[in-house]
């Protein structure tokens, strides 16, 4: 453990300003404008590989974005870990919401980052959680301690689904082949109270497209005798949820895993404060199904978001206007047992039944994912707890996210081993949001806590 | 007759030109980035006023665009006509529905225009038609046959709500003095089937802001478990219609002018094909209030129609984000009675009053304006029937309009006036929409019938 403290902390500046470099490449996945960058991210991070020590690299073509693979092979008698994460990000707007730009990372202190935090788009997903994991294994190379073998397999389609990575995971079964899988793409509940993702939810993302009348249309000369395909699309949307806040369309909590009195129960005890979490946000009230807390509604409890919504004149001043389409990005966070792909088909057949005769709908599923949940008497989640509690001087909590990762579920299938998910940002490092930020304390924290979860794991698995 | 037909003949083609020539400045009022467009529009309409025969010319300053005021003055003793009209024009997206640019205009010939069109945004709405009037007045002094007085005002803000136009006309009372006021920036039914709009409905115009909480979030840590102002939005707009599509704002039919069945009948008589209607528009039904048919829903009736609606990630892909602010643009049309500046304020105070506790809500006012009815029994109707009765053979029917000129209830309290709509515009002409045109047979058959409309109004004058 001194070892390790000693090494990170002689090598701290250049890890910093290595993962600086590397956030300064904006490989947005979603948007084809920034492709040469996303392949660019790619071969930053094999090269990265290549020098922390992998013996082996290789950048692996898939239909979309490639994956860099890397391995270091030591003894093929000793287990395998397997290194999940993504060199990709999410688009980065609204721009104008940044106090700086996305892709020219800077550090700041924030109350609850006193020792600095690097600010760019991607510092905490996945680009600066991945890379902890780079800088581990050169930790344990160059100190001689890595004590079983080690692979990556880093992509690069992680926030548009991962289509191109089920299709090389089902490939490569023998190449991937591990005793658990290790992925830092979550959080934990704060800087003093290290956690550990037990749960997942799963995802069905889909776009809407409603169109009324040919073309746009002059408000006064049509306006109340033909269907508005925007006011259309928002009672549509409205429908979707009941007065409870309930989803309404049939068939969608038929699967859902309903979580015992006990179970709710443990999970009230996590710490949580209602009153700092309106602040955080500033609101002045929580919203969501009733009969639920908020801890259940963001974790153990399907959703029903819009993302996005479009149609008509959106410029400045008035046009008075009935648009001839409206558009809408709407996400569905699933629970285990729900299947994503039934949970888009239910959708996308009952959304279309709702629509009135003077519209046409048409569903496009974007992509999705089943929800996930891993036990706690796991050999790799009690190594993960041990080397927690050895760097943060506190057992790790387990709690269910409310967010997804579509391919957890896949690799449980694909590859028979269970993932475990140590993560080391904060609600707070506003992910997805603008002003993306991840704390100096939790990247070099996470660089040491990686070595030992290797170390527990060899020694609980002998 | 014959001496306006063959003067109308004779210079056509410079008529077609000088119109083209005006439509290629992009005159957009709701975008400042056009501001220095509009104001060389405001200069060339001053400058073709005084080239077709006004004596005296004026850019009259407001808190907003020009007003081009113009006048010629043959004898205090004769009736004046004040005709109105505006250089200003809607913003022409979406760009890539137009099948030739905005503001290049290009004559093409269609099914209903086989003498050809020009496309051009602004073409019938309202230069062409506004353009008119100046040609007439050519006419009318190179042949001498001018029979009283006559003045423009030509303004710039009618596509925005006209708000420097009242504060002029409150200014001008005596300028403006007028016996008649002559608008053409209404349509007719057919080009066989002339028509004189005799209502108009009233307008509010809103912009609304809901916001959620204070950051973009991500839809799974954050999905369930607090309002999503998009989703909120969504449900408000929809309950702003009952299952029947009444509108649901308290009072908001109060003063709603309730017509006899008589009147009713009588509209009933106008020619429509409701097959005809719903096969122009590609729709498979119409959609609109309980009780009423669609020519009663597009004129007698008042509506609520979202012209705008955004938020969130509306790029390309997928972005799993809860967007912080969502917004929409509202138009309300209003029928006789109904006040628009209280229908704002029922409008504002009920959809405040509906926003759940997690959100904030902001209504902007745009604009607004009253609705008209003018009647039959008039001078100056029966003096454009006859006009149009000479040029096209059959009367005028006279008919009540979906759309708003807001300033025609103005320029009745300020100016004491009545106006008359001869409006040479057809339904198909796709104003407010890709692709506006106006047919070189209207433009050439208004700038026929404007002069024998200054003829029967002195005749019946007397």
């Amino acid at each position: 453990m001194e070892n390790i403290k000693s090494y990170v902390q002689q090598h701290k500046d250049r890890f910093i300003n290595e993962l600086i470099e590397l956030l300064k490449i904006p490989s947005v996945s979603a948007d084809t404008a920034y492709s040469q960058d996303v392949i660019d991210t790619a071969e930053a991070v094999k090269e990265s590989l290549s020098k922390a020590g992998c013996d082996y690299v290789e950048t692996c073509d898939t239909p979309g974005y490639p994956i860099i693979y890397g391995e270091k092979i030591i003894d093929p008698n000793l287990p395998t870990v397997l290194v999940y994460g993504h060199y990709d990000v999410q688009p980065p707007d609204p721009l104008e919401l940044w106090t700086s730009p996305p892709f020219e990372p800077v550090i700041k202190t924030t109350d609850i980052h006193p020792e600095g935090a690097i600010f760019a788009r991607g510092a905490c997903d996945d680009k600066g959680q991945m890379y902890m994991h780079v800088k581990a294994l050169e930790l344990m190379v160059q100190s001689n301690t890595l004590p079983c073998n080690v692979k990556f397999m880093i992509e690069g389609e992680e926030e548009v689904g991962s289509a191109s990575l089920a299709w090389f995971v089902e490939r490569n079964q023998e190449k991937l082949k591990n005793d658990v899988i290790l992925i830092s793409d979550t959080g934990m509940i704060s800087n003093q109270q290290p956690s550990i993702t037990t749960g997942l939810r799963g995802l069905s993302y889909v776009e809407v497209e409603v169109t009324g009348p040919n073309r746009d249309l002059h408000s006064g000369l049509y306006g109340g005798a033909v269907a508005n395909p925007i006011n259309i699309l928002a009672k549509m949307i409205a429908s979707l949820h009941d007065e409870n806040n309930h989803i309404t369309i049939p068939g969608f909590y038929d699967k859902v895993q309903e979580l015992s009195a006990e179970e709710r129960a443990e999970m009230a005890k996590a710490p949580f404060s209602l009153e700092k979490y309106k602040n955080a946000l500033n609101i002045a009230d929580v919203y969501g199904e009733k009969g639920y807390v908020t801890n259940e509604r963001n974790s153990i409890r399907p959703t029903l978001d819009v993302n996005g919504i479009w149609g008509g004149y959106t410029g400045e001043g008035a046009k008075t206007v009935i648009a001839s389409k409206a558009y809408a990005k709407i996400s569905m966070r699933l629970v285990p047992n729900q299947e994503w792909e039934e949970i888009t088909e239910l959708f996308t057949k009952h959304f279309t039944s709702i629509a009135p005769a003077g519209v046409t709908v048409k569903v496009t599923p974007h992509h999705g994912g089943q929800g996930y949940v891993t036990p706690i008497d796991s050999i790799g989640y009690q190594a993960a707890n041990k080397a927690y509690t050895e760097t943060f001087g506190v057992p790790a909590i387990p709690v269910r996210s409310g967010g997804s990762i579509p391919i957890v579920a896949l690799f449980e299938k694909e590859l028979k081993s269970k993932t475990i998910l140590m993560g080391f940002g904060l609600d707070s490092d506003a992910i997805h949001s603008p002003n993306e930020h991840f704390g100096i304390f939790n990247y070099l924290k996470g660089i040491e806590t990686i070595p030992l979860f290797y170390k527990y794991f060899v020694e609980l698995s002998k």
